[in-house]
């Protein structure tokens, strides 16, 4: 462990024209249930602009990244799980000093082995988009968490090239589900059915009709993992009765519920920062992430890291944001320390 | 069984002045999973208004009424739960002959068997709106049906003294949880007090500040079974992290599903009709209905009726359709033929 109390930080700032700068700041304070990681890489989600501009809005300085991988390097008093050495991964929380940093204390509850078989930057791809994924299928769908449970049920995946869709198509397909995923260029599509899904279709162009003519006349489960707004009356026609519609990007207007009202179907909104918001059920995360540490040491479920930037600076943080922001990512940005 | 070919029926017609009329129809047809029910008394639901438009709508002569108690007089040659001389209650489906005739015939994964310690009018009252309960509980929150399943757990009732929340309030207490009801008026608050109401807010006021004074700062799980239109701002506010909020009544604007966006909360519809329009899971309902045989023989929950008409008639179901549709119904009302 680097003994000296001060790290180096990436933080949000209070000046528009420079919204992030490199700081020395003092260690986070390690709590009775915490370890503390020296982050060796960390990936961007768009909750990173997100948290950006609301650090900015309400002019805090605030150290973000969610999603870290690295070795612990000290435990709090409390801590039974995990020991110095140990290789760590986790999402962490919204409330805390981030990943954007040489160390982040986080509660142990949280965070799991990482898998052996990845690099670093393999690793940190996949918390944060393995628990959203996981999280709206287990808790939000209902769905039990055991290779083939939802053996021959379909899932309809819109954005299934992005970093939550990549996972997500690889996690239903352990589940035994039938995947349609939504892609629209190329790249895309052969990158969706390299992870596993059984149909794509083209989010761009009239996708109800296309999945009706795979033989789909209504989908039990749909991932909205773009925005509601714009795909709600598509996804509201072919959603099937006590059928659900999971989301995770928020809508910016009203949306016609009434819809899905006589096919008494459901609206799910899945944030995986609520659990640690609301301190309510916050073990599930760990517990889950040791799952997909499982599934990926056993073949399962592989990375999906599609590209890295290098060192922790303001420069690779402001590109990384930057290419999350356009909205066309296939896969995950890692950024490797 | 009268063995006559021709039935006293109440039937939709094409006059807007006269949309009801008494008529001699042909008995309904028994399928080989059919029982036919000499029908002693149905129940009268907004379910029943909003077919009657569609009826006049599409000018289409139908059979409503979905609620009903009585004795099979004949089984079809697959019936292996029932014989002629039992006494059944159900709520039936949509696309059938309905319950506003002397005989229904109703396939017999849809019933179950009339508690022996109510009448026939005690017992007519509960299938729909008991259906509409346990489906919202069961399989749109996820609640167990075994009694203490959701000990603690609080639950909203927003019209807690209508049918449906009449029958929820009791199921609700009877899986251990503690049950907010909304109503309004003296006899309303006595009304769903009696029926095990824990706490009782005013809906016509700042309910979202009462529930608060209460105690709970938010809601695991909320009932909205009046307008969701009007009280949809107040429960998002209530609504905890992965919480639910249940409605029935169809929404008629676009809602701002947004609010509930960061708390990873469902909008979950339920409208009981939608397992028998998809033939999906149909004999779930039987199931339910037996559960609520038992617990009506037990004692654990009792009829919600309030209101007696009697005569098979156009001038009673006017009457009942006139007294539902004005939207401030205790319990729920019941017409012994």
């Amino acid at each position: 462990m680097n003994m000296t109390e001060l790290m180096k930080a990436v933080v949000t700032t209070i000046d528009e024209n420079e919204p992030l700068s490199e700081k020395n700041v003092p260690l986070p304070s390690v709590g009775n249930y915490d370890v503390l990681v020296k982050v060796a890489a960390t990936s961007v989600n768009p909750v990173d602009v997100k948290q950006l501009e609301l650090a900015m809005a309400a002019k805090e300085e605030r150290v973000l990244g969610f999603d870290a991988v690295g070795a612990v390097v000290s435990i709090g008093s409390e801590v039974k799980k995990y020991k110095v050495g140990d290789r760590v991964f986790f999402a962490g929380e919204l409330g805390r000093t981030g990943s954007n940093a040489e160390y982040e204390a986080v509660n142990e509850n949280l965070i799991a082995k990482a898998p052996d078989n990845l690099s670093d930057v393999e690793a940190a791809a996949l918390p944060l988009t393995f628990l959203t994924a996981y999280e709206m299928l287990a808790d939000k769908f209902g769905i039990k968490m055991t290779a083939g449970s939802a053996t021959g049920k379909a899932l309809l995946i819109i954005n299934g090239a992005g970093g939550v869709g990549s996972i997500m198509i690889q996690l239903a397909k352990w589940l035994g589900m039938t995947v349609i995923a939504s892609a629209s260029r190329d790249e895309t599509i052969e990158w969706v059915q390299q992870l596993g899904a059984d149909f794509v279709v083209n989010h761009r162009k009239d996708y109800v009709a296309e999945v009706k003519r795979l033989g789909f006349d209504e989908v039990p489960y749909i991932a909205v993992l773009h925005s509601l707004d714009q795909h709600f009356e598509a996804v509201a026609e072919l959603v099937g009765p006590y059928g659900h519609i999971g989301a995770i990007v928020q809508s910016t207007q009203p949306l016609p519920v009434g819809l899905i009202k006589n096919k008494a179907a459901s609206l799910d909104w899945e944030f995986m920062f609520a659990k640690t918001n609301a301190r309510q059920d916050i073990a599930s995360q760990g517990d889950a992430l040791e799952l997909l540490s499982n599934l990926v040491t056993s073949g399962v479920v592989k990375s999906t890291i599609s590209q890295t930037l290098d060192g922790l600076s303001v420069a690779t943080i402001e590109d990384a944001q930057q290419k999350v922001s356009a909205g066309n990512m296939l896969g995950k940005l890692v950024i490797k320390y």
